[in-house]
């Protein structure tokens, strides 16, 4: 890239995602992704409204075009030009003259937060309304007001999302997911996308890939949704990892890892390992039914291998879906350091699965491949550390211990047995396990 | 009922069924049943004796008129009409005269209670004798004695036993238990019917019942072998808990439950689940091959989920197995709070087992069905109680996961679930699992 | 024997193999074994050299007959004569004169113990070499040397091992293997034989032997692997149990166990079951790469149950692989104390499996069988400590529960259930189960 550094770059992109009047479907989210094309060469799909994905539809686009609540006074009190949170987001459109107290039903604001605008939406029944800050809410006088929303929510529009993948040794995937839908949110939504360019770049950067790389942006939830209506028997094949990418900004030290719904995937097992050896140490939160697209890749149907990452966690910050969440709020630098921890956590990830020993009866004679001493000498030790690693990886891999099982067993590191690997793996005896089926296991009562 | 209170009602019972001489078969075991079918409509069934029931076979039905034994001095040393347990259960008839030696090993005493009478049985091998206090016994005056035994074992006899059901939702089944065969003892004997009476009509009370409720009184040990040889493999089939009924008057403040051979069985779950809420706890004893019938339900081949509610334990108190155990040692109040707790434990064992999510893939649409707000608001937070235990209810409930299980999982109690579980419930979302091996699972090299 | 005790009957065994020139092939193997049919009536096979065996080749025949380091001085500096160590096992013949700077990468020594004369073989890469003190080595004067090795590699050869078995009630089996290939060294290679022949004669004086009982003495590594590739299939129908002798006599006072790479094998728990009632306590080591002939067997395509035992360890102590490791280090003393240990786990492990109730249904009537008393008396307890353990056996005698497991349960010892394991095998309640996987599971991902 031509940036200083991935802060600039990552500094710069966001400046230009920030103002675009993205829902969930529509015009602002597919500008939106075609800015983020600059660093990842999404395929971009599209599917159209009505369509079934599972239990939901998908809905209209919407488009929206001009949101403004003029009060008797003249005066504007809510403007889409002002902010993009000031319309309830799919509002159907309107253009009445109401009382003050007609209109009550249809003002969103935070009596608890009363500077902020809270972030409102009514994707799947029809609505309008508009938010603003309590303290104007409270100041604003009686007589007739002009609720004006040119809005289109057209049953022939589309979802989109946007998907590619960074091909490895392996067709096995590791999924890395975002969502793309919040307009001018910054931690609760272009965090995740900023730090999926990052790993994108990072990953297509490393020397070699042991696994394939998926990368998705969608809208969430619905998004997730139609996402698994179409790739869902792909994915339930191909996974044997997931992450999804969530507010990763926010001013909180520590990076906190949600487990998968089966809490002991090889992923949980991994950023578990490695938490042993990183300092802050993450925080780590069990599997719950509230979140973002987790809750679709980990529904029992699914139960794909799928945690996810966030450092100032939803619905735990004031800023919480209002204009609080803002780049003030969110730092760029947290970003590229949730980056560089989940960057950590994939490379691990790439050594620590199930290998295969290919002499499995007796041990293999090392010497006559190199990597023994053929004279046995007590001056010459042989539990030089290399060889022990590599005794102790061809014993073991046997389909059913991971090296990850191995290194906790022996307690190591998986960094310290990354050598080891790599000479086992450049002669004949050890080959990646071909089915794994301990990567995840859906559940088998719906199948 | 017609009493002014259960107490009322069970004391009455009490009072009915304690003089009647009763032994594994026979007029006193029947006339014992019909009085329980005031409370409880026993079908009331006869094997013939000498049936082979697997190891065992059934022995002639006993029938006892009169049992004196006589001194020297005219003196009555032990007396059918005095107490029922003056002459060795299942005694052969004799009419002999003999000294006081040849006497001796025909008496039974208990020199450490020398006031108590035993309870002593010998139902398959042909013997007789007389029980009496020590202290009478140390008296005996040296002479000859009269022993007179007016008995008859009819081998064309047979065994009774009484057994009915309340039906529910479901045919898979909870099975109660207890026995009647002891005659004249209070705590091991009529404890367990009366609670068992008080159990059938509060079940029968219940707005519906999700399982269906089997009753069975039996002669201990061989009855219950008898009632496994009939319906052991409807029972293997259908049955997803049991509990034995046992020693459940007496004076411990702490009720205490054995648990089954498995000892993870749902319903030894459930009574763990529920200690944890009740004040004061329960006491757990292990599994162990000293008990009532769920010595023959736990079996290893038929290793049913069958625990057992105790109080005062069998075993455990002076007056086990001898005229000590009478209606002073053991409360009808006592009965009455067994009946509380035990209705407790089966009215949560209702709610805690396996259901399956209709709609797996995804997370269903909550909104269509009025289960969830439709418009997304901070202010209005979906973290609601109710939503999170119902999304939590739907995540889990895989066939795998038990209500229990996603408890204890979150830390809820199964009573706090109940409201989510019955709204999923009458929507298309919930519906039990139709096969749950995990209630219980037999033990296979039997097979 | 004819020998005053065990003591005396080993110490003279040891004298007598104690100056064979032994190697992994060759007549110093055969004669030794030939010493050692004095006590187990080994069968010897032989294995022609060239046959691949696994991943592995069976090397040339070697024979030594002079192996004599001659300096320029006349002195002669290592001489085969003088120790077995002092020539490298299996070094090719030579006949050169060189100086010392030619000479010495053909010389080994110890630095860190200088009078000691290390072990060193070159059995699969052709070499030559001496061994000597490290002081000698230090003493050397400059000048010319005489190199003289009179020895064969015979590429027509064999290699050869012994092996006979107990027979038992079952012709399941307990591998007891140890090896036999250095020559002149004391704990690592004597002490290992020595047990098995005074385990064999005590296991051949035992009145009974539920299991049958293999015997294997090998040279080490290439013998484990041969005989792997011979009995290998046998040994994973049959095989319920092995433990590796080694390093059996040595100061050390705690005899250590090596566990089977599963760490849980019906073995590994027997010894821990034993461990709590032994003082001196074991030492338990966990499974490792690093050892004897487990490595072969506990490869992970057989994965056999098969521990270790030693006492002062390979690579522990100064005198590994070297000439301090003699006669006055190891102590036969401890090789009798050794034998103790391993005899009692082998006689506990012969009542610790796996046995199946042959009427499961309900409980076998006891009393039938004059196992129980016939009348049912309080003051007869039937509380006996021996009936309560026959119940117990019964009724978790499923193929599931080891008596190991029975034991551990209810925190008897199994020392103290065999009477009860003896009276029900003698009626027709008891039977070892027929097939019981849980003795080891192969890795299946091999076959």
């Amino acid at each position: 890239m031509d940036f200083e550094s991935e802060r600039e770059w990552l500094d710069t992109r966001f400046d230009e995602l920030w103002p675009i009047t993205r829902s969930i479907t529509g015009p602002g989210f597919r500008e939106s992704l075609e800015i983020l094309q600059q660093d990842i060469p999404f395929e971009v799909e599209s599917v159209p409204s009505g369509t079934e994905v599972f239990d939901w539809e998908i809905p209209p686009e919407w488009r929206i075009h001009e949101a403004k609540l003029t009060g008797p006074d003249g005066e504007i009190y809510a403007d889409l030009d002002e902010t993009n949170l000031a319309v309830v987001n799919y509002s159907e459109p309107v253009d009445q003259r109401l009382t003050l107290d007609e209109l009550d039903s249809h003002l969103y604001t935070l009596p608890e937060h009363p500077e902020a605008t809270p972030y409102v939406t009514s994707y799947y029944e029809r609505n309008w309304g508009f938010c603003l800050p309590h303290n104007t809410y409270e100041s604003l006088p009686e007589g007739e007001y002009h609720a004006y929303i040119d809005s289109e929510l057209d049953d022939d529009g589309r979802l989109n999302y946007g998907h590619t993948v960074l091909e490895g040794e392996s067709d096995r995937e590791v999924l890395l997911s975002t969502y793309l839908c919040h307009p001018s949110l910054a931690n609760n939504e272009l965090s995740g996308p900023l730090v999926m360019a990052s790993l994108y770049n990072r990953i297509a950067a490393w020397d070699n890939r042991k696994f394939t790389y998926r990368f998705v942006v969608i809208p969430e939830t619905i998004g997730s949704l139609t996402y698994l209506s179409e790739y869902g028997d792909h994915l339930q094949e191909n996974l044997v990892a997931g992450l999804v990418l969530t507010c990763l900004g926010g001013p909180e030290e520590t990076l906190s890892y949600k487990k998968t719904r089966r809490e002991d995937a090889l992923i949980d097992n991994v950023v578990q390992h490695i938490d042993q050896y990183m300092e802050p140490s993450l925080r780590f939160r069990p599997f719950d039914t509230r979140g973002s697209d987790e809750r679709q890749y980990c529904s029992p149907g699914f139960n794909l291998p799928v945690g996810q990452f966030a450092r100032t966690v939803y619905a735990e910050y004031d800023g919480y879906h209002n204009s609080m969440d803002n780049k003030d709020f969110m730092q760029i630098e947290a970003l590229v350091d949730s980056a560089d921890v989940i960057e950590q956590v994939l490379e691990t990830f790439e050594y620590a699965g199930y290998y295969l020993n290919q002499k499995p009866y007796g041990e293999p004679m090392m010497s006559k491949r190199d990597l023994y001493p053929t004279i046995n000498n007590p001056e010459e030790s042989t539990r030089d550390d290399i060889i022990q690693i590599m005794m102790r990886v061809i014993n073991y891999s046997d389909g059913e211990n991971s090296i990850l099982d191995i290194s906790e067993r022996y307690g190591m590191s998986v960094d310290e047995m990354k050598v080891a690997i790599e000479q086992l793996s450049n002669t004949d005896l050890l080959e990646p396990a071909p089915q794994t089926p301990e990567y995840h296991s859906p559940t088998t009562n719906f199948n």
